[in-house]
Parts: structure tokens; C-alpha cells; sequence
């Protein structure tokens, strides 16, 4: 039996997953790669792209993409003022705590450092209607200290903010390549240990977290079932077999203090698919996909009609069958952290309950 | 064209609707009134029921019939703590601010205040994942100014802090007799002019009121159609016809310078179908109804499986002939506060929204 959970936070989670607990999410709260895929599909310099182009596209994919979510993330700049009147009724609301991109930092400017939004915090978030608060951490375990402190830190500020709210806290982690190219058979052993060390680190209670939104825990393009080019015609090295695979996502598993979900850090739809499948199949709750579910649909762009076209066909199948991948997921109140359903212990539940009960 | 709506409470009203926003609101914040309906019931005395009996009743409504309704009204104390796990993801809650009952004031000890429930507050509310505010007012333009002074105040606080947080506020407005019963000619003849008169004073902009929940504006039992004893076989003498009741809900409706919604104070089904209808008719956006939908089944308390199968046959079979009754009923977004849907604009709407909104 896990610890208690603050009723405020019940029903966020509630309101994030289906009726069965499995979260299907939605990420529309790319700002700078979005800008740039704009750019490159109107063939446009990326400073040629207007605040108003990047809100209108967005509020289509709200449009038609929310209903069929859980839950959607926006960002609060280019998405909520223009989109927050389309969000479909039954889903549920994420907003964004940090800046678009990095600081580079440390040694060699090879460490990364998240930037938080200015003018914006968790409690306008909680007044916008939030019910959660996406936080982007780049992570390596093997950072200098300083950026280690630095990332922990706004980590840990963002989820006691989030607890005196009771906004639920889903944090992202994303860890890089110091050296290595991303796309590289080097990274790609490097990184199932890199995913599961700063899974362990902001499991750690002290951060709050409710929701852990976790990378794949390896390269499936440099698995030796997909090494011949499935996902995109190119042949790689075959750095590991699909069944030690499968034992980093257990891995990540373990390590996962609470309900995680996969991310998918702008794959293809074919590879994401396979990246639910196995992570879910592991112990993850769900996802929460952006570009794999409607990147082809924003090609389109200037043309917005292609693109609503593109977002209400391709892309709408693409969250369907994602959706259908995530079916074996497993409910978020059977994770470890809960036990099942009925070993759910509400906090503070007593006659009192409005008493005890502390405002932010 | 209205004033601009921030997207944050534009966002609950929303929740608080169905797709065609119409309000379709289930009311279980009845304290006093369950208590000795239990007592009732059971045939105890009203201190013999206790705690746990009347959270375990409301309870057993949450569950079964929060999923039939749009939004549901709890009360933090006996309601929140048990009830909130068991509530409908997709149905939006409202938690209520007041104390039940009522202080006796003025001269003779004829007026009424409302007590503000101690040690719980709008901000507990929105951490506990409130998206509206539920107030309560007895009130009478005649009444001492020291009476009327000291509602109107509360009101006023009640809807800057909701404006504060953005949650709805809904408020209803209970009238009352000084001296007549409830149940008499003189009451019904008084009634029209006294529930008309305090929706204009509350509907000021000064009491940022969002969402009206009114008295049916005349006492059907004493309309000529009616006062044969239609409703419980008892005859009374006719003192309007049906046209004028017409009359009333559209001069209610005239008063009511935001969307508003029809209460059941306690009147049986039939006779609150005839309510929705001729309230809905004249421009209601639907109805928030408590004890006309499940009082029948809280009379097999303490038979809690009999409790059961009444609210999952009778009273749902209840909720769903008021959702039909109130079919006709107009959209929130038509109200003329907004005029049409695509007329709603929304407030700071611009590319610096997140830095010009302020927290709470």
C-alpha cells in the first residue's frame, strides 16, 4: 500500500488518464522545433514565421486532436490564448513550466540547463484551469556539480509549488550526448544507462513528482530487429538485442518511483509505436506524443486547410493506433506507488477534512 | 456583443455545460435537510444519525448519479472527503461555500443570514479542484439595511476572491416570508415581485456573479392549472394563471444579466419538470436540482442497498426526464451577457496573455 494521496491530486489523475487509468496524451508545446518545422515546410527563414502562424496552427491541432486525448499540453505563450477556447470539454489541461530549448553550460558548454518561463508560475497556471504542469529537465547524472544542483533545484521548487496547489506534477526528463552525435551507435549504448540513473534521481520523494514522462531507454534504431532501416531506410550498427531492450524498460520500471509515460521526442510514428509497445509492456502508463501523432500534418503549412485536412485524417489515425498500442498500459493506481484501485488511501480523509486542510 | 470572459472561467463554464451549453447540475450539498430526512427515514432521532451515515449516503448519489449530470454540487464536509474518488471524471464539481441553515437577525427575528462555513475558504476550494463556487443568499429587498448590508457583503467577497482564483461563482438566491408560511396564498402572490427583485440587485457587476441559481419565480401549487392539487392532492386557491407564471420567469428572465439556472427547493419531481420547463422556456440555461431527483430513494435509508437500487432506478430514471425537459433551455453562450458563441471574446487575448494575467 502506497502513501496517501491529497484529494486535489486524486482527481487530477483522475482527469489525465481514461477510465481505466491510461494516460493518452497530447503535446502541441513545441515552440522552437515547431517554428523551425513551419519554416522549413513554407520554405520561409524561421524569423519569417509570425507569433500569429505558430498560434493558429496550434489551435487547429487542439481543435481536432484534443478530443480524441485524455489530456493536452499547450504551452502558455503561442497555445492557451488561442487554443484554450477549442480544448475539448473532457480533456484534461497541462501547461508549461519552461522555456522553449536550453542554456548550455559547464565545462566545454556541453551541459544543458533548463530555462523557466518569466512573468509565468503554477499559480496563474492553477487560475488558467490547469490540472497539471509539464516540467522539461535535461538530465546526466555525470554533469559538474553546479548544473546537477542547478537542474535538481528547479525541480524540486516546481514541485512544491505544484503540491501546495495540488496541480499535478509530471515531469519530463531528456538526457543528451555530450560528445556524440544524437543519431549514434556511442549514444545509443550510453543512453539506457543515462535514462534509468535520472529516472532514480527524481524519484527521490523530495521532488514531488506525480508523473515521470520518460525517453525511450534506447535507440531502437540501433536494435538489432530494426538496425536494417526499418524506421527510415538507413542501416545502423546493432548496438543490443530487442530482449535487452525489453530489460532496460523493466529497468526504467524499477526505477520509476511513480507512474511513468513514454515521450517521443519527435520519431517517426512507426518506431514510436513499437517504443509503446515495449515500454508499456514494461510497466508504463501510457504516452504523451506530439510530433510522431501530427509532424506530417504541418507540412502542409501555409496551406491550412491541407493542414486541418491532414490533422482530422492521417494524424487522427495516428493517435488512434496509438492509442490501441497503449491498450495493455498499465493503470497508473496499480503502479507500486498505489497498489491497485482499492489500496488508494486519500489524505487527510476525516470529518475534518476541510479544517485540516491547508490552503496554498 | 458582452464584456470579455477571462479564459479561465471561460474554460469551467464549459465544464459546467454539455457540448450544447446547457447546464444540467445534480445538488447532494444538503446537510440539515439530509440529516432529518434521514432521521425521517429511519425512523431516529436526527442527533442518532451520524457522521458516517450521512457521508456514506452521498456517497452512494455521488457515484451513481454525478455520471448522468454535467456538473455536481458537494459540501466539503460531510460530501468532499468521501464522495470526491467515487465522482464522474467528466462531470465538473461545485463546492459549496456556505454553512447549512441559517442565522435568524433583524427585528423580530424575521431576516436571514447566511453563515460562511468556517476554516474553508475559495483558495482551499481551487486546490481541492473546485471549478466553481456554490453561495448561497437569503435574501428579501426589505429586510433591515443592516441585514442587507451585511448579504450583499458577503456576496461581494465571495465573488472578488472567485474572480481571484477565476473559479465560477454560482449564486443562489433563496427568498423568503416574513410572517405568511411558505406554503400559503399570501407567499405565492409575494413570491414573483421578491425573486425578481434580488436577481437585479445581484446581478450588479460588482458581485462578479457568473452563473444565477434562482427559485422558480411564482408557487405553481397556487396556479389556476395546478391548484386542484396536481401536485399532492391537496386544493389550493388559484391566484395567478399560467400566462402570468410565464410572465414571471421572463421578467426573470429580463433581471438576470447572467445565464441562470432553475433550483428544486425541495418540490417533487412532477412538480419541478413543470418548473424546468416553464423556466427553460423563458431562457433558463437549466436547472441545478437536488432532492426532487433522489429524495424518494433516501427514504429506504438505513437500507443501503435499497438506498442503492432506488437511486440507480427511480432517481436516474428522474434525472433523465429533467435532462429532457430541459432540452429547449438556452446555451450559456447565447445569454445575452455573451450573445452567440462566436460573439465570447476572451479577455487579454494576445501574445503577452501569460505575463499580462495575473495570480490570485
Amino acid at each position: 500500500m502506497g502513501q496517501p494521496i491529497s484529494p486535489g491530486k486524486f482527481r487530477r489523475l483522475q482527469k489525465l488518464s481514461d477510465g481505466k487509468g491510461q494516460f493518452r496524451m497530447l503535446a502541441i508545446d513545441q515552440r522552437g522545433s515547431m517554428i523551425k518545422a513551419l519554416s522549413r515546410a513554407a520554405d520561409r527563414d524561421p524569423d519569417d514565421i509570425t507569433y500569429q502562424d505558430t498560434a493558429q496552427v496550434k489551435r487547429l491541432i487542439t481543435q481536432i486532436l484534443s478530443p480524441l486525448s485524455t489530456a493536452t499540453l499547450i504551452d502558455p505563450q503561442y497555445g492557451y490564448p488561442y487554443s484554450i477556447d477549442v480544448m475539448a470539454r473532457d480533456t484534461a489541461l497541462l501547461l508549461s513550466r519552461e522555456e522553449t530549448g536550453y542554456e548550455k553550460a559547464g565545462p566545454g558548454n556541453r551541459e544543458r540547463r533548463t530555462i523557466l518561463t518569466k512573468d509565468w508560475n503554477i499559480e496563474k497556471a492553477a487560475r488558467a484551469g490547469a490540472d497539471a504542469i509539464k516540467l522539461l529537465i535535461y538530465y546526466r547524472a555525470d554533469t559538474s556539480a553546479e548544473t546537477s544542483r542547478y537542474q535538481q533545484q528547479i525541480c524540486q521548487d516546481v514541485g512544491e509549488q505544484c503540491l501546495r496547489h495540488d496541480l499535478l506534477f509530471l515531469l519530463e526528463l531528456v538526457t543528451y550526448p555530450f560528445e556524440a552525435a544524437s543519431d549514434s551507435a556511442q549514444f545509443a549504448r550510453e543512453k539506457p544507462g543515462l535514462v534509468v540513473e535520472m529516472t532514480v534521481e527524481f524519484s527521490k520523494p523530495h521532488y514531488h513528482v506525480d508523473i515521470l514522462k520518460l525517453q525511450f531507454p534506447a535507440e531502437l534504431k540501433y536494435a538489432d530487429r530494426f538496425a536494417d532501416g526499418a524506421f527510415d531506410n538507413r542501416k545502423r550498427e546493432a548496438v543490443y538485442g530487442i530482449a535487452e531492450v525489453e530489460q532496460f524498460c523493466r529497468e526504467v520500471h524499477q526505477a520509476a518511483a511513480v507512474p511513468w509515460v513514454i515521450l517521443s521526442a519527435g520519431v517517426d510514428i512507426q518506431e514510436f509505436l513499437e517504443n509503446i509497445r515495449l515500454a508499456c509492456g514494461a510497466g508504463a502508463s501510457g504516452f504523451l506524443c506530439g510530433r510522431a501523432i501530427w509532424s506530417t500534418a504541418i507540412d502542409h503549412f501555409p496551406d491550412l486547410t491541407k493542414v486541418e485536412r491532414s490533422l482530422a485524417d492521417e494524424s487522427a489515425r495516428n493517435f488512434r493506433v496509438c492509442n490501441d498500442a497503449a491498450g495493455t498500459s498499465l493503470p497508473w493506481y496499480s503502479h507500486p506507488r498505489f497498489g491497485s484501485r482499492d489500496e488508494i488511501v486519500l489524505a487527510q480523509q476525516s470529518e475534518s477534512w476541510y479544517r485540516d486542510f491547508s490552503a496554498s
